[in-house]
């Protein structure tokens, strides 16, 4: 197999997760090429220049467009602010790269849509940053309500919580505005969740929504006695229409105290129930109508060799993934639909549907109307 | 204390525990009147008698107007279907009756006006049985959100399922018509959640909903052919505004296989997070934005004595109540109302509320359009 | 059926506990004699008497010997201080009445022997207050393990602790006297955890064990600068070798902060596990090794109407008994036995067995050696 | 930094582990030498080439006696069976390389003392694979316990389990022999108890124990008639006396069904009470007696940045780690150490101390009798 060129934009959070990933996807997996990690970039130069030597890339550059330029770089990865994100994916694809973007798309649909046309018109792949679907968790999820083990579906919940925006008096930063944020609470955290609802239930239809700003302003600085508004939303809840009928309810809070990466659902079938709660990974509870009454009870199955592909990292079940093992999931899926020159999953296609959602839920929140997607 | 006379209608599942409830309530809190246990009333005679005799009541009737007549009787209690819940309880308030209803108070708001209004113009007590709130872990929660343990309350979700109509072979019942049973699993479930949300944030203002009935028709008994259509909805969502600003989202199942009595709830404060599971009716969970990052967590609090009045039960913290003790707590606040010359809560007042919300709810689920209480 | 005439000795934590059983034992169950209320006894008399007209006795008396000679009274129940239990319960069972006597028999296996060989004696009926086997869960779990739902028992573990003494500044009482109290937490807790061992796994044949006093002295009352010894053990520890060659494992503290009712095991065998908390106690934790391995884990059954006595309280799964409901089956498991003229279990003969593994675990622990039991 | 090179003999669960944890130690943490993977070993030489290509190695071989010999490796990674791990880390040494062996060191406390002389005569450094050592949450009770968050520990319980001998019909292997294995579910996971018991209270002064095969015999290939004994335990436990004073009880088994890596313990302090279970790795249960009754609880901890060194691989809380980030954290500390010119820990010193704790437990199980170690 012929290896793949790793360009990486970007050393934050998802950047350094994006290298370790790529470092492990070979390893981990055995089936798909090595990732040559050939170029990082970041401002300033030598701040690009400390990480490329930690994180083991061959250069580094404070110009991406430098990065995406060269021959070398097969696969760009795109993990800096979203609203930069349209920019430098358009060239990327346009150099006929590979492009591996973070999530949300873009701020707008708009520009998600762009992205789309730009991705179709080029013969490259693309994957989005939707991780939390790559959790073996959630693959045997879906396996299950495929295989009918909750019956027909009726009824979907899910929420998504973290508590970074949850203290009145955190200092105002660029999270807060339109311009360069975007959405609140539903662009950081409840696109995962739509990505997660859109696997297990399928496209939403319509919604109605409802949007809550919960600390208005915020101190320029700690301590701060200036205060800029906040633009976009902490709180975010809506009634799904699912395309196949399914009414759902979900909400997100970025103001959640306590919620550290919640991401939980509950997935109701005519013979069972299936959750989830992402701050506990390795588990999926699972009840199903059978057998005695006496002994009918949620289950908590412990991902294990027989939820593919835990087996790949951990050999015996309950030793638990971590958040990090799902990027590197992510990455092998990208590699591998790469060099078997088919479309990864998440692609921008799917993807623009999470974001199209997140939106339609921002739209109906703001009008107080239904929205109906499409 | 002159002990007061107990009238109950009713043998069933709420009538059995009205029963136990009365039995105990003075030997469990010793500062009210001894509850005599007069007249048990239901059909046929033969099967009042039978109660009768088991629950320790002095005597029997067929004739719930007779029980309403009866001098001795000072209390009410009404355990019978909801559509008849009207005429018993306006007869017994006009016999000067004091009135332990079951929840809902009726099928419509209409007839829950008047059943206020007929309250209203007495000098009769009323208790209306959302007993959930009687629980010493609830009655804690609104303590520390009234001491600001949570800072300002900004958002509150909760849900509440039961199985009991999650087969869809099940045969169809009256609960299934609009006529009988009136709401679906708002009026069996829903209505306890609004308890719950409004003795914790407060009145409900305005709200859009979404309702649905997963299983359309059901069989005429076990195995039939013959398929009636289910007239009332298995679930419903709703985004709630309540009158202080702050934004809910609840959700209710009585078709959520695995749920036997989820009724849970979040409040999100500016300063930590309040959750609770009715099914483990015992604990409340806790989380403070306080002290060193590294301890702070959610903490499950075991009522015990230090969360009154479980300490009338037990003397000992972590020993549990159970569902039956909460009855008993209901009784003791009416009792104890009633001797002391006062309105118990929630009389017909606070339960015409939460009864309001439940039919916005419905009526917003079905025409699609935000309604505003009141 | 004939009532019963019940008189209590005792008016604290089991005695409240005894009277409110016997109040509702039969209007749960319908199918034992009623339970009169005869006499209540406490010291001082005043005490007694206010205590007789809150539980309902019809009279009360400061004198233990004019209670059991009353012939109204049928069944005396004695929920004093441990070491009087000895000379209350023959001079009962002399008088011919039925004794429901409070955990622990006596204070040494002398003197519960002597109390079986006096039960043995006349026709009276016996029962002892190990009320945590009248748990539904719990009957449940003998019930699966005789169906073979777990295979063959290999090994149990178990731990029963509570924080009572867990504050190093409590006063000195009796009960850290030899004298006055006997064992330490073997007696209050430990014989607690072997009545469930022995009813799940058999009977024990041998044992080795260790114990430890961790609050060596404690202060003559709050603040006081004079302290005094704490005689009798904090935490016991025992290697259990059952009858049936199973190993066992145990662990008992009076001295664990946070755990407030914890009796927690597990049951393992060679096609799955059982596990049980009673503090959470209306839950049982059943694994299998059955079905697909990809859907293997432990199941969370919340009990209910399938696990009897359960539907005599509540009609509906999952809506909790509480620890009060313990005693109630217990006090009817006694009246039935009583109406039918059988024996109770676990009667003096079973709890003489519990007893016997708690002292020989003292004995053990102070001398090293691995201790027999007859 | 000058980069170290890395010779890993083995391939298989733990073979992987450390390659992939090389790969990655130095991306994650920035402050240690590059880990270069210069020499896999594995046997056919095939399958070592493969694994050489997938992990990312520069050569294979088929003779570990070359990969000892290699110049260009300077760490020597021992993951094979437990039989030869003497012969291979005293090879090793003697050709002055730094040792990385997995526990346990050895088959027998004499050659685990061989080991430690070796290690204590060559300048080289050692670590021995106790990854659990490692996870963030158990350096953070370390540090509560150092703190005094519980007060003085006065009680240590433990239980490490897995049911990967749990079938009774599994085939016999080599695990079962007293000469290839050597102890049983001791050796396998007793030890990493032991590692964690000894971090949070110290070292283990005198035990008493019990052992037992439960499954005697297994089928030669499944489904053979033929059967041999199994040699070893599939049960122990034990009743502990630290050095300090302090008792503990442990207990370990291979053979329970539904325990997947459950390394569970609890910590009993004067003031508090810390509790863990590795199948939910990133958190931590703490109770403290502080504040008001009513708010005092278990409060569970989610590991984050605030909890080094969870924050080198994820910048916010609650994302979780998993398994293999043990092995990292691990493999930073040993190039860090060997940076740095000084011990790792734990080092084959103190890794002598657990395997000692093992060897006596089985020898106390054996004799009846109580060992004291040294």
């Amino acid at each position: 197999m012929k290896s793949l060129g790793i360009g990486l934009i970007g050393t934050g959070f998802m950047g350094k997760c994006h290298a370790l990933a790529y470092r492990s996807a070979r390893a981990v997996f055995g089936d798909v090429p090595e990732a040559r990690l050939e170029v990082l970039c970041d401002v300033p130069g030598d701040k690009a220049s400390a990480f490329a030597d930690q994180f083991g890339f061959a250069r580094a550059t404070d110009d991406w467009m430098d990065l995406v330029a060269d021959p070398k770089v097969d696969i760009v990865c795109i993990t800096t602010p979203n609203k930069v994100h349209k920019e430098m994916a358009l060239a990327a694809l346009e150099a006929g790269k590979h492009v591996h973007l973070e999530k949300p798309m873009a701020l707008t649909m708009e520009d998600a849509r762009i992205l789309l046309a730009a991705a179709d018109k080029t013969g490259a792949r693309t994957i989005v940053g939707y991780n939390y679907l790559h959790n073996p968790a959630i693959g045997h999820a879906r396996k299950l309500i495929e295989d009918g083990a909750i019956g027909r579906i009726v009824h979907f919940r899910g929420m998504v919580d973290e508590d970074y925006q949850a203290d009145p008096e955190l200092a105002w930063t660029w999270r807060a505005t339109k311009a360069d944020a975007g959405l609140g609470t539903l662009g950081d955290l409840g696109c995962h969740l739509i990505s997660l609802a859109t696997a297990l239930v399928g496209p939403v239809e319509s919604l109605m929504a409802e949007t809550r700003t919960v600390h208005e302003t915020r101190p320029m600085g700690e301590g701060s006695d200036e205060r800029r508004p906040v633009e976009n939303e902490d709180i975010a809840s809506a009634l799904l229409t699912f395309e196949n009928g399914v009414h759902g309810v979900i909400s997100t809070s970025r103001s959640a105290w306590g919620r550290k990466s919640y991401i939980a659902f509950e997935v109701h079938g005519t013979e069972g129930m299936i959750t989830f709660d992402q701050e506990r990974m390795n588990e999926l509870r699972l009840y199903q109508n059978r057998g005695p009454v006496s002994e009918q009870g949620f289950k908590t199955l412990l991902t294990g060799p027989a939820h593919p592909p835990y087996g790949q990292f951990v050999p015996a079940a309950g030793h638990q993934l971590g958040f990090n093992d799902l990027k590197i999931i992510e990455a092998h899926t990208f590699l591998k639909a790469i060099a078997e020159g088919r479309e990864a999953v998440p692609s921008f296609k799917e993807a623009l549907h999470f974001e199209a959602v997140i939106h339609a839920i921002a739209e109906a929140g703001e009008t107080g109307r239904r929205v109906t997607l499409k």
